[in-house]
């Protein structure tokens, strides 16, 4: 396990490794109906990004910190599990593609969930500092970028109403189970 | 009730009524550790919002709905109820300050939940035209925005994974009773 939870072992510029800038940009292409972030777009963030390689068992995210949430990864490669709670109870595995910590990013509240890499994981990682660098440099590609992370969380957003709702429905079907024994 | 869930009745320029203006600009201004939107951003912002008045009753906003996914609405006045699946039921009641419909706006999909006006409400609108006019004519202003939305879909997210732990615990409560009866 690595002892520091938001700092992973080894970063370089993400344009360092051509094949991985190219798989960065073909991830954080998107197609939003409200603003699309193209091709180009991508290619244009490229320079924000830093590359991220972290041995499996690396912990790269802590949920309840607060100190370290200066910074999102993009997944490039390798396997990452989300857990929380005390008891780390697995939300999901994900992959290539998916953004962590983007959420704590913005609003620098204490990070929702651990991040776990179930095997080496390479990630593209864009500090706040990159973000706003960002946003001073290029506010048009921001804004994608930006449009791109609320959708982002809005799928997330979706998803847990769904799983809320299947709770609801079992939370229901147990109590009248629990009902129709009461003694 | 309104018979057009999507258009709410009567709208004009938000700057029109000078006094709800100030009150959007109050509602918009955040201080966001990552991008702040102050309250000179948002006085920028004004034009770009329709001043929306809704009766008592009205639906703003319908589950499902994926045909007038094109604008938000930032209430300003009044109280609205949100609602989720056939049996209506009530997820919150929110008031000045909320965003409504932002997710759909972004991201296309059906509206994930119900809006109805409880009282009469007045509310400023955003369409997706006003958006992208936004983004070209002023993209640090636009990635402002974003970043709030963002923040805004990330709270509900917090918000909803708390839901989501305690309706964990309830069903392993009730599992355990169960178990207990069990004959």
């Amino acid at each position: 396990m690595s002892t520091t939870p938001a700092a992973p072992t080894r970063t370089r510029a993400l344009q360092e490794v051509p094949a991985l800038a190219a798989l960065a940009v073909e991830l954080l292409t998107s197609a939003g109906p409200a603003v699309a972030l193209d091709a180009d777009d991508a290619r244009r963030l490229l320079p924000y990004w830093r590359l991220v390689d972290a041995p499996s068992g690396a912990a790269l995210m802590a949920e309840g910190d607060q100190l370290h949430t200066g910074h999102m990864l993009l997944v490039l490669e390798g396997q990452v599990t989300v857990d929380s709670g005390a008891d780390h109870v697995a939300l999901a595995v994900v992959g290539a593609g998916q953004l962590l910590g983007e959420l704590a990013l913005l609003d620098g509240q204490p990070r929702s969930a651990s991040c776990t890499a179930m095997t080496p994981v390479r990630a593209a990682a864009m500090s706040r500092q990159a973000l706003q660098r960002l946003l001073e440099e290029q506010p048009a590609l921001a804004a994608k970028l930006l449009a791109l992370i609320a959708q982002r969380i809005g799928e997330r957003l979706r998803a847990l109403g769904d799983q809320l709702q299947m709770y609801a429905q079992l939370v229901q079907g147990l109590q009248t189970q629990l009902e129709a024994r009461r003694p």
